[in-house]
């Protein structure tokens, strides 16, 4: 079975532990969440979360100070979702996140929306693509770990 | 790890060994699947499978003439997809099959379409359902299995 797939807490880097925690309590909101998904070569986002209605919504997740001010795209992520969040942990100096922006405090076992992002709703044409491509992702992950000898990829490269 | 999530020969009924060949060969056409979906209370399609274009295929999967004989549903299955086809393995007396619907020949490891199904293509809304519900299902299985710990259901009940 792919390593890169299964998460483990030894082998899942600070921030996608942050990113596990904030998809349980996503999940828990009945919104559904695919990690590390590309909107657009070039972009990658920690987590897109798809909610019952449709919703949109991306989290970036920031374990440290270094981790966030290293980041130059993140405004690029704003035009693909109807709302954007931080996660951060306990311990990261929130004042740093600009005002417009949702924030959520998270560990690797669960996750609170502190301040919701605004809304700036998709277009129907790119939710369109979006719910496609996070559709696609999930699912060519689902099959290259119930069907390993298949030899797809994972979908993570 | 859900049992139930995972694929092996050993734990796959006949028509899931054919489900697991037909989601192969169509993975490597481009096209993404989702198995045992639900469009609907009371319908549950073998596979579900969306292209790139964002096509939607159903695909049933017979192991046997007494499978096909006792699925009085499979109509219903029709108003949910762009074409419909049958799966069966080389042994199958396809006369039974009707001739408006595709034929898949299919084992555990590959398949071959030999009829492809007629188009009738979805209703944009019911479309944007269709795809929706197989991001959802894709999305939860894939945490039920990349996080087992949080005790999500798999979305197979």
């Amino acid at each position: 079975m792919p390593d890169d797939l299964l998460q483990t807490s030894a082998t899942l880097q600070p921030g996608q532990l942050l990113a596990r925690g904030v998809c349980r309590h996503l999940r828990a909101m009945n919104f559904v969440c695919v990690e590390e998904l590309v909107p657009v070569r070039g972009l990658r986002v920690d987590v897109m979360a798809l909610g019952p209605k449709g919703e949109v919504w991306v989290v970036e997740c920031k374990s440290s100070r270094a981790d966030f001010q290293s980041d130059h795209k993140w405004q690029g992520y704003l035009e693909w979702c109807d709302r954007f969040f931080w996660a951060v942990d306990g311990d990261f100096p929130t004042d740093l996140l600009p005002n417009e922006t949702g924030l959520i405090l998270a560990d690797a076992y669960d996750a609170e929306i502190v301040r919701m992002g605004p809304e700036n709703k998709l277009a129907a044409a790119r939710r369109k693509v979006m719910v496609q491509k996070f559709a696609r992702t999930a699912a060519m992950r689902l099959q290259a770990l119930r069907d390993p000898t298949a030899g797809f990829g994972a979908g993570f490269g």
